[in-house]
């Protein structure tokens, strides 16, 4: 882990660039709406720390309401449960022994929950809780519409968890059902329109299970762009949303209910970088590039500076481009970028730097960084 | 830094994943073929240490004829000479009094160089260098087509090279001459071009040194696209490739001399995956995403499975194709990717792991993993 990049109370001048910044009124504004959001729909809201992937941003969620904290690897939650949060659901399949001993080891200290699409990963990890003595939460994926892991609704649904219903040292809680794939379409009508069809998924798949006899506790998805039709649908009563805390480029360019712009959050993460080289009066080199953003969403965003552009992107650099109405930057100017794609980009970092009225305010380490096992 | 994802001695197939994996025997012979080459062809080898950020493969390196390392940034060149390295130049220009002391300071312990193309920071350099009573290295970087950073040729290079030669406490060692664009350039009679045009850039520059009476010791720049080029010049006498020790999807697919496929290299760098879930007969999904690679080169390449394709990346997974001439993958199957650029890959990554004969054999810490300022 790297030394943090600033210290307490410096004013912004000072960090050290490229470093991962966060706004902190725009960051607690995010957080209050949304947990207001649930709080008024009436669902919980369990954050999803692959986002994030720091436990004083965890703890903060939980103060403001939240139930626990979701996530998608075993070393994702190891970190937060190391750091006193009681209710962790892995929302993903779990493979293998060495994984599924250390999700079971943590069940000792807190509710863990995760989730299933195939019945032989079921009897694997029922016979691990067991031999830990450990009772494990088990969700069933549902595939709703993204085609990526999960069984399809209905009949296949049902005996994923009637097999789980059966298999001692699970308990089978509900439903995962993320339409990842919604989260970016292009405008709202179109995201309405997939959770529509994810929800008459899940009806299916709920209706199937009463008529069955097994209780289903949660129905738990949703992200960024889409919470609002999760939560109006009476179907789920549980919110994975992650990106809300920061958004990025990739969520503002989504078209919102009252413009082409996605504005439920405001923008509170940004990448602070240093003019390095101004080697002509209409460029300008950045000393951030794909080591300090991702960028396969493209560039970043040039924030507050009118008429540039960010136009390249390399390992270590990031090109500016300076229009006709640009001021002109000089060499050692601070610039702001909003990158493309929040999640990608904080585990590029070690240190969030919280900044308030011009200066350092909080440093919180990014405790799951390269958690990826 | 995460736990090592293997123990020495372990099967592949006990490595937990996703993890990022070197096949020994190809790297081996990588970074022969190039320190051959380079002794062959009559110039010095300095490896590029921002792609490998990894003490234990610089050693290797320099044990096979390097002069030393190249990086981008203070971070990296920190790690670098506090692990032995004795000849490090930051091959990028240097921004901040913060920045130049941590150089400056590494300066007592080796032999430290860096890049200009302003005049100011020259003299701020310089007196840091003086404050701190060493002598750093001074290479003018000149802008040889790649419009990043760096002054132009002739007259701008010229006027840089006398102010850096009257500054104490800096000593003028050369041209930075790297034409970063070239690399990727799609055939092999492209790069030679853009090289033949950065050659001629260069021609002017130490012409125009020489009738001024400044020594130019060094020329140094080329990657991994282009080096045989910049060797065969009889201007550049010093390589900073990087990627030829393990190559990526992004190199592969440019040209070769004989073919469309740029072999000169073989590919030693992998991250081995598991699949996690086979919803479909035609698709299975791995356990590693954009945080176990960086994608901003498009999807990895599967590796050694035929008519299987990586055709979706998310965060923490990726979706294969399977064509109906694959082989059925199962739950727990491993598969190799090879990623579209190595450079951002291995900074996402803690640990490099070694194998040889189906087992692990190294462990090596990815220790500047993260060291972006």
């Amino acid at each position: 882990m790297t030394s943090p990049p600033a210290r307490i109370g410096a004013p912004i001048e000072e960090i050290d660039t490229p470093a991962l910044v966060v706004d902190l009124d725009a960051f607690e504004h995010n957080l209050r709406k949304l947990s207001d959001f649930a709080r008024k729909a009436g669902v919980r809201l369990r954050p999803h720390a692959k986002t994030h992937k720091c436990p004083a941003i965890a703890l903060r969620q939980i103060a403001l309401g939240a139930v626990g904290q979701c996530c998608q690897k075993v070393g994702e939650a190891e970190v937060l449960v190391r750091s006193g949060i009681k209710d962790v659901l892995v929302s993903n399949e779990i493979v293998g022994l060495n994984k599924l001993r250390r999700l079971a080891a943590l069940a000792k200290d807190a509710t863990v929950a995760l989730c299933f699409d195939a019945a032989e990963q079921v009897d694997e990890t029922g016979a691990v809780a067991r031999d830990f003595g450990v009772e494990l939460g088990a969700l069933v994926e549902v595939d709703v519409g993204a085609q990526r892991c999960g069984v399809l609704p209905g009949e296949p649904a049902l005996a994923l968890a009637q097999r789980i219903a059966s298999t001692p040292g699970l308990k089978f809680r509900g439903l995962q059902a993320y339409h990842g794939a919604a989260q970016h379409l292009p405008s709202i009508a179109e995201r309405e329109k997939a959770i529509a069809g994810a929800a008459a998924a899940v009806r299916q798949t709920v209706d199937l299970l009463k008529r069955n006899a097994i209780a289903c506790e949660l129905v738990t998805g949703a992200g960024t762009g889409t919470y609002q039709f999760e939560a109006a649908s009476g179907l789920w009563n549980e919110l994975q949303a992650g990106s809300y805390a920061f958004m990025d480029t990739d969520y503002a360019r989504i078209g919102g209910r009252d413009s082409n712009r996605f504005a439920d959050f405001e923008h509170s993460l940004f990448v602070l970088t240093t003019v390095m080289s101004v080697p002509a009066a209409d460029r300008a080199i950045v000393d951030g590039g794909l080591k300090a953003y991702s960028a396969e969403k493209g560039p970043p965003w040039v924030h507050g500076l009118a008429d540039v552009e960010a136009v390249g992107v390399s390992d270590e650099h990031g090109k500016l481009k300076l229009g006709p109405n640009a001021r002109p930057l000089r060499r050692g100017d601070k610039v702001m970028l909003i990158p493309g794609h929040c999640d990608p980009t904080i585990n590029l970092h070690d240190w969030y730097v919280g900044i308030r009225n011009g200066r350092v305010e909080a440093l919180w380490p990014i405790s799951a960084r390269g958690a990826v096992t």
